[in-house]
């Protein structure tokens, strides 16, 4: 299915560490065209295509119905849209917005990448013992205040030898890892033995971000995309997902963990 | 505090229904100025300014150490950061993202909503009994069946009368819910006696995207934050946050909601 992606996911439950066919979201960038004029790309699952562009528009103010519409045609497999309107729309750059990966002015994951150049693959050779993303979990959560007054926050924190040394809550899943990129440059902080710890799935940007800062390991309670585990094998970044009491999920480059 | 807003919320437990004190987050728009230049507006929970514009510029490529940062200045009250650089940084229409709301381009909540102009108020009518929406609740949750198999999707729904009639499921919350308008046009349906159901916070983007389709009623598994709040009670558009099971929290219009 289009939606979705069977990988092998290596799983610690307490001591037990094994490896398990596991499912993870499918993310993938899909250009969208109107009348030959690239407008946006979209971060997305790549389904319903029809209904997301044509939602796109309309939430853009850019069609008020289907009837505008003369012309549809897409290509799931490049991540292409080609949208025709009965009147020429009115395209201007502050369309480009939310919807756009940092990195990503086309329609494939690889470009995503191979354009992204002054990203380089994390070298560290840091190992962290379970019991410490454990620890640091806890702490994280304990920390996470805003989210408990109000269920409405994510948040990020930064982990150091099983201690939590700086914690953000924000509104939004990527101003709390920028704010935690912010504290890190204020501080000059070496991020070779750090990790990104993150109340938010994973995706393609966070793993992205993670990666400029240069940070190994990504430490999360949710999910990730495939996207981000594609991504976070090119650039050698340990993906942690499901971090929930004694258990977690180990995705990518999972040598850094030790039980 | 600056993060979160003291609220008083209707609380629907069984048949039992009644006004509480509540807390909600924070979404604030925070203009980003660099070197006297608008860059950004991100749409956050307005705390640590400071972490939050390094990190962005960082995250963009645009700075790469906090020492390229000559000045930093804030006004919290009216959203407003500016960043002086040593070197002037070379500002694109591309980096007009993620972060920019889609009707803001001032950092006032105030102005986010004069100036989506072809937005108006919801005039629905619409009653719905608590039992409808408790249904429709266990229904689109049955139905979330890639959040299920990856636990990394959010889901988007159309409801009626008690029924769900559409859903769509995507890795990104906007995209759930451009689906659903997407499908709403291509259907031809009559917004004014249907609902959204969201398995997603509702921040103001959300609302926004709501009203523009002319639906009266935002039923979500999760917060709402409190600019969707100010927004909803400007446009006549019922929030019902945290349904689960037999219990829900109404927010704002509640007059739609009967027992």
């Amino acid at each position: 299915m289009n939606d979705r992606k069977i990988i092998t996911v290596e799983i610690i439950s307490g001591s037990r560490r094994e490896f398990q066919e596991d499912v993870v979201v499918r993310e993938a960038a899909v250009t969208l065209y109107v009348n030959e004029i690239e407008l946006v790309t979209m971060i997305c699952t790549p389904t319903h295509l029809r209904e997301l562009c044509l939602g796109f528009l309309f939430a853009e103010g850019m069609i008020t119905s289907a009837g505008e519409v003369t012309g549809f045609e897409f290509n799931e497999n490049d991540g292409l849209a080609w949208v025709e309107t009965l009147k020429a729309t009115n395209i201007q750059n502050n369309f480009l917005k939310r919807q756009i990966a940092s990195c990503c002015g086309r329609g494939r994951a690889s470009f995503y990448f191979v354009n992204d150049l002054d990203i380089k693959p994390i070298t560290s050779e840091l190992r962290i013992h379970a019991a410490e993303i454990f620890s640091m979990r806890r702490e994280a959560e304990h920390r996470s205040e805003l989210f408990s007054s109000t269920g409405g926050a994510h948040g990020a924190a930064l982990g150091c030898q099983g201690e939590v040394i700086a914690f953000f809550e924000d509104v939004g899943r990527h101003n709390a890892v920028d704010k935690i990129a912010g504290w890190s440059l204020l501080h000059n902080i070496n991020a070779s033995d750090k990790q990104l710890l993150f109340s938010g799935r994973v995706s393609s940007e966070i793993v992205l971000k993670t990666a400029r800062l240069g940070l190994p390991v990504i430490i999360s309670r949710s999910a990730p995309t495939d996207l981000a585990l594609e991504l976070a094998e090119q650039l050698n970044i340990t993906i942690v997902g499901f971090a929930r009491g004694q258990r977690m999920n180990i995705y990518t480059a999972g040598s850094r963990i030790t039980i």
